[in-house]
């Protein structure tokens, strides 16, 4: 009995162990104790305006997923692909006048586990056409840090012009 | 040295037991296993977008986290709260002809996690003055189940008026 006793205590302390050391390591991975990256999301994002604002379109895209399954959801349309939403870019922004200077405001950052969340945010392109308006970003945490894996940009109506 | 042999085969095979077992548990929880529930949540847009066809805002806002926090965007303003989204409904779309048949189309899901979506698809209201565009939804699965925590609708824009 002495000898039983003993050993159904050692095997609970010991399968004991295997939870708490499992549980240690892959409590990163589940939803109670994800860590809230919106601070380095809101950097990449300000980041991203910087490059746009001194027109350099490349590291403004360094911020979207390279990735042929990247979409970009504007008026209606949804552009697939890292490519081709840099053409698009590239076709509807085609000089530093287009560009204008751009601002991101409002950024508000929901964490969805540990390697994904959404952004909401307001854009405003100063320019002889002033545009502005609202986007969603989600992002996805890759090997190589988080990516914009979505994005979905609309515009605030413009007034009527003044008859 | 015998009785330390076998104190340590039995530390190593119940550790490991522990181990599985916890693995086990966990799996479901993790990046690595989560279920694709794309099917489930498409049923549920379809049942939103029967629920608008027979006038039953109630209904299609049962899709909506019911939250002050629910967040939906539309025409560069976010309406904040389901209280507030179910207003802004109500308010746009006061009788059953401003509402029109409501069809949801090109459904397309990318989970984020075990709890975690977003859907893109394209929305389109049949009436007089037919309305359509683009919409990205985030999702999240509650105790009672998935619900849209997040909508980002948008309007193809309409053609200038022939002159």
């Amino acid at each position: 009995m002495v000898s039983f006793r003993s050993s159904s205590m050692f095997l609970s302390k010991h399968v004991l162990l295997g939870f708490v050391l499992v549980g240690f390591l892959l409590s990163p991975c589940c939803g109670w104790s994800y860590a809230d990256d919106s601070d380095a999301l809101h950097a990449i994002l300000q980041d991203q305006a910087k490059a746009w604002n001194r027109g350099d379109l490349d590291a403004f895209m360094s911020a979207y997923w390279k990735n042929p399954e990247l979409t970009f959801s504007s008026g209606g349309e949804t552009t697939r692909g890292w490519d081709e939403t840099l053409a698009r870019y590239r076709n509807r922004y085609p000089d530093r006048e287009a560009m204008g200077k751009l601002t991101f405001s409002k950024l508000e950052t929901h964490m969805l586990g540990q390697d994904a969340a959404f952004t909401l945010g307001r854009w405003h392109l100063d320019r002889k056409e002033v545009a502005q308006g609202n986007f969603t970003l989600v992002w996805r945490k890759m090997e190589n840090g988080w990516r914009i894996v979505h994005d979905h940009s609309s515009s605030t109506p413009k007034p009527p012009p003044t008859p």
